[in-house]
C-alpha cells in the first residue's frame, strides 16, 4: 500500500488559509505555472522510449503515462532546480531528466505496488495488474524502472546516482517493513515515521534538492531543500493515511479503508490505539480476530477512529510537518518558484477538505 | 520461462572436442583462471549493498548470492574486457563494476521470472517467491534492479547506458513476446530467435562487447565480441530450451518439462512442428487440448520430440551457433583470455552432455 494511492483522484477544491508567512496559493495548476513550459518537456520525455527502438515498449510506456496523473514530484525537481539555479546559469536537460527520473520511480512503484497489494483501482481505473495480469505488471513496472535507470545514469553525477540509489532502496525496504508489520497493534510512532521517509517521503526529499545539487548550490541551500522534501514528504503520507479513512469511494477512486483492511495500522488509527480505553481495546480485537479484513470491520475501525479523535489528531500532525516544511524555505532567495513550493505544502494539506 | 533456468544446476563433465581450431577447454573452474582474482572482486561487490547502510538490505542481498551461481556472465564479461586491454592500459573498478553489472541484472530477471512462472525451484532449492511470497520476491527483483542501477549509472558512459537500457528493454519485451505466444503452435524461427536474443543474448553480447568499448578498442573488435556474445546467448539459450526436454530432475534441480507446461514451444518442439506428420499432430492436440500442462501430456510431448529427432536438430543448431561465436575470435589477438572465451562456448555446449 503505496503512500500515493489515493493522491490521484482527489479534486482540489477552495484554496485554505496559508499555514505559513510565504505567499501560498493550492491551486495545483497556478501553483505550477512558473515551470510549465518545462513541465511540457517533461511529459513528452516521459513517454518516450528511453530504450530501444522496438515499437512494442513504445506504446507501452506511453499507455501508461496517458492515464494522467497530477505529476506532483516533476513540479516539485522543476521549481527547486529554478529556484537555485545561479544567475547566468542555464536550465538545462538535465533539470528535465532529474523531474521525469522522479516521476519514473514513482510511476513504477506504484504498478508493482498495485501487484503485490492485490489493488483493483488506481486513479479511479482499472489497475495494469487488474486489466491484464500480475505478471505483465510485473513487466511493465520493470520497464519502468529501466528507464528510470537510464535517466539515472545520463545525469552523469556520482552524487545524485547515491541519492537515487538510497531512494530505490528505501522503497523496497520501506514495503518489506510493512509488510512485516501487517496486523500488528503496538504504537510504535518511530517505525511509523521511519516507514513514511522509506515509502515516500525519501524519493521527495531526492527530488527536492538534487537539483540544487547540480545548479552547484551552497550546502546550506541544499540542506534546506531535502528537509523542505521531507517534511513535505512526510505531511503527504500523513495526509494520504488520513484519507484512507476518511475518503469517500467517489473522491478516491476505489474504496476507502484498504490499508485497515489489509492489517495496515497508520496514524490516524495509532492516535486511537495508544489511548488504551475502550475504544482501542475494540480495534485491537478487529486486528486481532482479522475481521477487519472485512468491509463491516473495517467500516467498524473507520467509525471508532473518527469517533475517538483520531482524524483530527492526524491532521494537527500534517499540519506540523506542513509548517516545518514552509518554515525551512525561508533559507532560500524569495523568487516565483519559492512561492509555488509554499504553495505545494498547502496543496497537499487542502487534498483534505 | 527464462533462459537460464537450467544453468545452474548441471555438473560439468568431461571435457567434450572442441568445436574450433583454437584451443577450448570446457572445465569452467579452469576456464575461469585467467581471471580469478577479479572474480574474487566481482563477488564481494556482488553482495555488497550498494544502496544505503540499511542492515537488512544489506542482510538479504547477501542471501541471495550466497546461494551460489556459475557466474558466466561476469567471468565473459572480464574475459572481454582482459583481452581488449591495451599495452600499459589499466584494469580497473570499471571492469568490475561491469561484470558485477551484468550479473545484477541477471539475477534480478530470474527473481521476478519465478513470481512470473509462479516456479518453486530454481537451482536445487526453492525460489524467494517459495520461500518467503510473491510480493517479497517482487521487491526482491527490484533491490537488484536498484543495485544494478546504481552500478550502470557509476560506470558514467553514455554509450554503456545505451546498450545496458536496451538490455534491460529486452528482457522485459521478450518475456512479454513469450507471453503473447503461449500455447500457439505455429512454426515461426524468426520470432524464436527474437525472443532468444531478448530474453539471453541481448545480456550475453552486452556483457561481452561493454569492456572492449570502455578500452576504447577498435570498432572491428568491439563488433567481432558483441557477435561473440550474441551467438554464444542464442546457443546457450537453445541448449537451455533442450535441457527442459532431456535433463532429470537431479539434473536440473527441477522438474524437466516445465515450459511445455507453461505451454512455451521452444526449439525442440519447433523441430517436431514444423514436420506436419503425424507426430506434429499429436503436438499440436496436445497444445490445443491443453492437456500438455498436465505432467502426463508434457511427458507424452517429451517423448515424441526424442522420437522425431528433436532433440538431434536442436544439437544441431546450438553447435552451428557455437561454431559462429568461436569463429568470431579469430579477429581479437592471440591470448589465454581468448582461449577461455572460446573454451567457454564449449562449456555451454557440454551442459548437455
Amino acid at each position: 500500500m503505496r503512500s500515493h494511492d489515493n493522491e490521484e483522484t482527489l479534486m482540489i477544491q477552495a484554496s485554505s488559509p496559508s499555514t505559513s508567512t510565504l505567499n501560498a496559493n493550492s491551486d495545483l495548476s497556478k501553483l505550477v505555472d512558473p515551470v510549465r513550459a518545462d513541465v511540457a518537456h517533461v511529459e513528452a520525455l516521459l513517454s518516450s522510449n528511453l530504450i530501444d527502438d522496438n515499437p512494442f515498449i513504445t506504446e507501452l510506456l506511453a499507455q501508461i503515462f496517458s492515464a494522467g496523473g497530477k505529476r506532483i514530484r516533476p513540479a516539485l525537481a522543476l521549481l527547486c532546480s529554478r529556484a537555485t539555479l545561479a544567475k547566468g546559469q542555464e536550465f538545462g536537460q538535465v533539470h528535465i531528466i532529474l523531474a521525469v527520473l522522479t516521476e519514473l520511480i514513482h510511476t513504477a512503484s506504484l504498478v508493482h505496488d498495485d501487484v503485490i497489494d492485490g489493488a483493483s483501482l488506481r486513479r479511479g481505473t482499472e489497475t495494469v495488474n487488474r486489466r491484464f495480469n500480475d505478471r505483465i505488471a510485473v513487466l511493465m513496472g520493470d520497464l519502468l524502472f529501466a528507464q528510470a535507470s537510464i535517466c539515472l545514469a545520463r545525469i552523469m553525477n556520482p552524487v545524485i546516482v547515491g541519492i537515487y540509489g538510497r531512494v530505490l532502496g528505501d522503497l523496497c525496504a520501506g514495503e518489506l517493513r510493512q509488510m512485516k508489520q501487517q496486523f500488528t497493534t503496538s504504537v510504535n510512532w518511530d517505525e511509523y515515521l521511519r516507514k513514511t521517509i522509506a515509502k515516500t517521503a525519501s524519493l521527495f526529499a531526492a527530488g527536492s534538492h538534487s537539483g540544487a545539487i547540480l545548479n552547484g548550490a551552497q550546502d546550506a541551500i541544499i540542506e534546506t531543500l531535502k528537509v523542505y522534501g521531507l517534511k513535505l514528504g512526510i505531511c503527504f503520507q500523513i495526509i494520504d493515511d488520513l484519507l484512507d479513512v476518511v475518503g469517500t469511494s467517489d473522491q478516491l477512486g476505489k474504496q476507502p479503508g484498504s490499508d485497515l483492511r489489509s492489517g495496515i495500522v497508520t496514524a490516524p488509527a495509532l492516535f486511537v490505539l495508544e489511548r488504551q480505553d475502550r475504544a482501542s481495546g475494540k480495534i485491537v480485537e478487529l486486528i486481532k480476530t482479522r475481521a477487519i479484513v472485512s468491509d463491516e470491520g473495517s467500516q467498524e475501525a473507520i467509525n471508532l477512529i473518527k469517533e475517538h479523535g483520531g482524524v483530527e489528531a492526524t491532521l494537527e500532525m500534517a499540519h506540523k510537518y506542513a509548517r516545518e516544511s514552509i518554515e525551512s524555505l525561508v533559507a532560500i532567495p524569495a523568487s516565483g518558484y519559492r512561492d509555488s513550493l509554499a504553495g505545494l505544502v498547502d496543496y497537499v494539506l487542502t487534498r483534505i477538505n
